[in-house]
């Protein structure tokens, strides 16, 4: 893994670098991920990156080599620079271990498999990157199979986005498509569709009883799940709200209700624990 | 409301702008909120800022009239501005159409009626500003009373801390405190308090019969529950985590917690519906 880059002018800093913005991201087909936690996931995922970069003061530790090992393997590079080159690359003052480029891959609708889990979840038009990264992550310790995003959202492989999922951004399934193409496959087999919407004429979410698999419905930031959208579900349910505001953050609303269906359906499997 | 400031030197300008800092928060003893839905919350809760700029183009708003007569006729200054001015201030590309100061007001843990709510969330050095409006959010919709802040916690009056807490941030409780004033208040008067913690040794969430009020306690982003923390609890639980990663978000973690103390405590509550 040496030597040890220190220009910040070097063609490689400067393609992860581009890498932080979707144009960049585009034009490499590659997205980053930070930090050896989650690149030591991705492997163990059997994710590989096409590139690594290692703090050189954390080089020699084993998940760096091991990471690094994959790596190269796997035919991409590995290599060892200085700290302000990380923070660089990161834009972070105080950047991770190793930062890492992985292939782009877009999971197609077509090859979700949806009977692989008993819940999936659906976002429409969903914006900020760290709700997205939460969900994903939620999705993982609930064994949700994955989130399926519609029409305009954000980009699932922003930074901010990876860094929230803690992982799971290579061990869920994402696909992207637009509301009418995946109306389409949804109904072509099997699955309860259950909208998360505001207002009345919901039920209470507790009161379901929710079938396998379930595809949760879960609308836009500021004006939640369209009419048109709310109507194509099965059934829409409502989460208490006792106070002043009208809605919950969407990463939270989607937990509630994961955390519920998987309190339904997992009533017999033994709990491994554990929050925060 | 007139005359239009235009003019970036403007002290009033300044001013608001310096409450983006910690600094400037401090020095002035006020604090931002941007956007007229969550300053005509705070309007609404009985909480009046002590200087309120509206961009000129909403100045008529009958929402943004309101707040900014609420404002006078507390003694305070209300102001029209260009939108130039308000991105200035918030530091946004699109900002909202009102931002106010308020006055920074903390609660002492002595001032909590403990008993005026069923549920209050403890947090333990919680870094991420978002989290925490994210919390305060959760406590709002589920009727618990707010937030304890122990130890190195970040700035609850932070413009991020604010803006996810959609307005809770002014009907909630916020208390501050260091962990051992904590512990002793706490025990000085009836509650029970259940740590969210990692690993073996914990109750299942969803086997525990909560107390009134119960105090649910939640540790960093990183690192969780220190030891000392957990051993005082009157209990420890444990969300079922299924996949590869071994902890949720903590306002998700925290999420899923109070709905499920609520729906023991709330049974018998009609739920107003609605997430999202």
């Amino acid at each position: 893994m040496r030597p040890v880059i220190t220009s910040f002018t070097n063609a490689t800093v400067k393609r992860l670098r581009s890498l932080r913005e979707k144009k960049g991201r585009r034009a490499e087909g590659l997205f980053l991920a930070e930090g050896l936690r989650i690149v030591t996931e991705a492997v163990e995922a059997g994710r590989v990156p096409a590139l690594l970069m290692a703090a050189e003061d954390m080089a020699d530790h084993p998940l760096a080599l091991a990471a690094a090992r994959a790596t190269v393997e796997g035919g991409g590079e590995a290599l060892v620079a200085t700290r302000d080159i990380l923070a660089k690359v990161t834009g972070k003052d105080n950047p991770g271990a190793v930062v890492a480029a992985f292939t782009l891959r877009a999971t197609p609708l077509g090859a979700i498999d949806r009977e692989a889990a008993a819940m999936w979840v659906v976002c429409e038009r969903l914006k900020d990157p760290g709700n997205l990264g939460t969900i994903l992550r939620t999705c993982d310790a609930t064994g949700a199979g994955g989130v399926i995003l519609l029409d305009q959202s954000c980009d699932p492989f922003s930074v901010e986005a990876v860094r929230a999922s803690m992982g799971a951004i290579f061990t869920k399934q994402l696909a992207q498509a637009d509301g009418t193409a995946f109306l389409e496959w949804l109904r072509a087999g099997p699955g309860m569709l259950v909208g998360a919407v505001l207002g009345p004429d919901t039920v209470d979410y507790r009161a379901l009883q929710y079938e396998v698999p379930t595809f949760l419905f879960m609308g836009n930031e500021q004006s939640g799940l369209p009419h048109a959208y709310a109507a194509s579900c099965d059934v829409r349910v409502g989460i208490p709200m006792l106070g002043k505001a009208d809605s919950l953050n969407v990463a939270v609303a989607t937990a509630v209700l994961l955390y519920k269906v998987l309190a339904q359906q997992g009533a017999a499997t033994p709990p491994r624990s554990a929050p925060v």
